[in-house]
């Protein structure tokens, strides 16, 4: 759930003052989202989503951010899309935090991932690649391979807590990874976090379509590539971690029915799979530790991510992914 | 927050062919609500609020809180309307739950409540109060004065964990609030869980208004004037527990312009004001002490209620509070 600040009436009330959307109508929590506060708002001009930006995320950073998803939006990436104030500002502060009102996107994200959402994902994930590709400032990987290590450091004292040995098995892990990880591939703006809660879609006519991407802060400068990798271990895992083979040649269809693979970036995605179930679970073991056991936030169990990266290591080699 | 289930695809698609509701176009969990699983739903025809009732609510009390809605509907109370399916039921069910539609109200509940809500509000009850006269079916409170001694005696080994001495100041209290609760008083349906949170405000022009009540889920036939005391506790106490008289004073000529109390109800809200608090406080302590340690769910904290009985069995008297 995410709603980690709560916002005032008088607030909320000056904050939309500073907006040509007419009169407050409604204003409701999301219980979506991990990292920053959401809310539904409805105004006397529409729907709209407000986001106050919680601590992982740079304030410094927004203005990439925004900025990508217009530039997205402005070449066919059906995303959301800020909501400039009077003085033209789509970012301001409240409730202490970095703020902004986005458009609101129709559209359900699936609960149970069938091979046909796989479809439409990977035609949207290369897409929103081709459109990146002249948004032309960088934005690194915060949580690229360089991160791996010292995410692995912060957490040596306490990861095996979650799972005895899971430390050396994850030092193992790297010490394959971190060699074996390519530097030659397309590069370019990828979402890095297109989970399934991620990816909106709506059915019409009994015809099912993609309605819309959301949540780019953790969108970056990266190997294209490294995208599917996130997407085949957020999409195409059953929940007892079976890898579907079905969804994943799907998913590689989509993309490849917009953007080719290069034959190194074929080879690479093995790799790249291996070090997306690393980055996720990392980042999930950080969490999982340094929680504390009261705290009233949803941390998301680093141990589904160990069972894709131990598939990932002994996949016999492209072929087992789809390609 | 409040998405204890979620609603798979095929599941939510299949219950919705029972409406006339058009086709789905958005689905996402509110984080607001405590008891229940509550989603923002808009399909073809508008926006809808879909319930899932999870275990504290016994499915076959339901159709008396729907039935409930109606009926103050009818008689000029905004609330939440059950929607019909095409076989004219309104309960069916969802992930294993029962579940039903209701109709979406504008407005926003006050974080921050001004003695100008509090009149709205007083207001607002009265005319529940009246309008439920002649719904015919009575419901007991099952958290009337008969149940706060069991949840105290429930938490008795465990109540202390919470605050030395607890237990022992919950029976002295206990002790001179039972033989004082009065029972000759006016009865009737009582909203019971009338928090800001489940009372919706608009602006328009500049003028405040109330435009709507929600949760009836702990709506039963008590004492009329048992409402008020929930309400002087949830509405009239400062964030750092001091009573608000002013907002008090609000909230019963709101109340007064509707419906006068009787002189019996006027010397009664004390103890009345008491047995809320306390039933409030038990439940919280009964969560409190039977939440386990790692379960994601919000535990209210039981001490702002023992403060809010400590200034109430201190109170010099109906003045104090207001009357």
């Amino acid at each position: 759930m995410a709603v980690y600040t709560d916002v005032s009436d008088e607030a909320l009330a000056a904050f939309l003052e500073a907006y040509p959307l007419g009169e407050l109508v409604a204003f409701r929590g999301i219980a979506e989202g991990v990292e920053n506060s959401n809310f539904s708002l409805r105004t006397g001009t529409g729907d709209y989503i407000l986001t106050l930006y919680e601590k992982r995320v740079d304030p410094q950073e927004l203005p990439w951010f925004l900025g990508l998803m217009r530039h997205l939006a402005s070449r066919g990436v059906t995303c959301p899309q800020p909501i400039a104030g009077r003085d033209g500002e789509a970012l301001r502060t409240l409730a202490g935090r970095p703020a902004a009102i986005t458009s609101f996107l129709p559209g359900v994200w699936p609960r149970r991932v069938r091979p046909e959402h796989c479809r439409l994902l990977g035609h949207a994930l290369a897409t929103l690649h081709l459109a990146g590709a002249d948004y032309p400032v960088e934005r690194p990987n915060a949580l690229g391979p360089h991160a791996w290590m010292p995410l692995l450091e912060s957490c040596r004292a306490t990861g095996d807590r979650v799972q005895p040995g899971l430390v050396d098995e994850l030092d193992r892990a790297l010490a394959s990874i971190l060699p074996a990880w390519p530097t030659q591939l397309p590069r370019g703006q990828i979402h890095a976090d297109l989970f399934p809660d991620n990816v909106f879609f709506l059915e019409s006519a009994g015809r099912r379509h993609l309605s819309g991407l959301i949540d780019f802060y953790f969108a970056c400068t990266d190997l294209l590539a490294y995208d599917i990798g996130v997407c085949l271990n957020a999409w195409c895992f059953e929940p007892g971690m079976e890898f579907n083979l079905t969804k994943a040649k799907h998913l590689l269809a989509g993309y490849e029915s917009v953007r080719r693979l290069d034959p190194a970036e074929r080879a690479a995605v093995p790799v790249l799979a291996q070090g997306a179930a690393i980055r996720f679970l990392l980042t999930r073991l950080y969490d999982w530790v340094n929680t504390p056991a009261g705290a009233m936030v949803t941390r998301k169990d680093p141990l589904e991510y160990l069972r894709r990266l131990r598939f990932h290591l002994t996949a016999p080699g492209p072929e087992a992914l789809g390609l």
